[in-house]
């Protein structure tokens, strides 16, 4: 069966894929701003829409579009400004 | 708030994204054979994992892996053989 999580009301969710070489997810993140935090290490790709990310320990922030992706640490926290509904894929470890 | 949408007993879940030029869903395919039916086009893309597709009016397979897609004509039926959980980007229209 397929697992189904939802965050933040709702707005953010996800379905996870069993059987893969690593644990992922695909999920939908609605229009707004988010605070996420990581146990493993995660690579976040853009399927379609755009996420603003600001990295632990970075001052700035970054745009990553469809296709694009950015790998973020264990054990952080990092900062998320989603311009439009994003569709994404999170591969963990 | 993001639809999430179960279909052949949850072995076969979407979620749906707003706002987009084309309506788009995210989904899961547990692995397992299945027949879907169109109303409007599709354009189904994968993500990671498999698809294997025999396409209206064809004789033949054909498989689409990470990053490949292909288009469903509207208002048809087309069958699936999907050998390892598969996650896709479905746009319509």
């Amino acid at each position: 069966m397929i697992k189904h999580n939802e965050y933040f009301d709702g707005n953010v969710q996800s379905l996870a894929l069993e059987g893969h070489e690593k644990p992922c997810t695909v999920g939908v993140m609605a229009k707004g701003e988010y605070e996420f935090g990581t146990g493993d290490p995660e690579e976040m790709r853009v399927i379609a829409g755009e996420l603003i990310v600001q990295l632990p320990g970075s001052d700035s922030w970054q745009s990553f579009k469809d296709g694009e992706s950015f790998m973020v640490p264990g054990d952080s926290k990092f900062q998320l400004q989603v311009p439009v509904d994003t569709a994404y894929l999170c591969i963990y470890g």
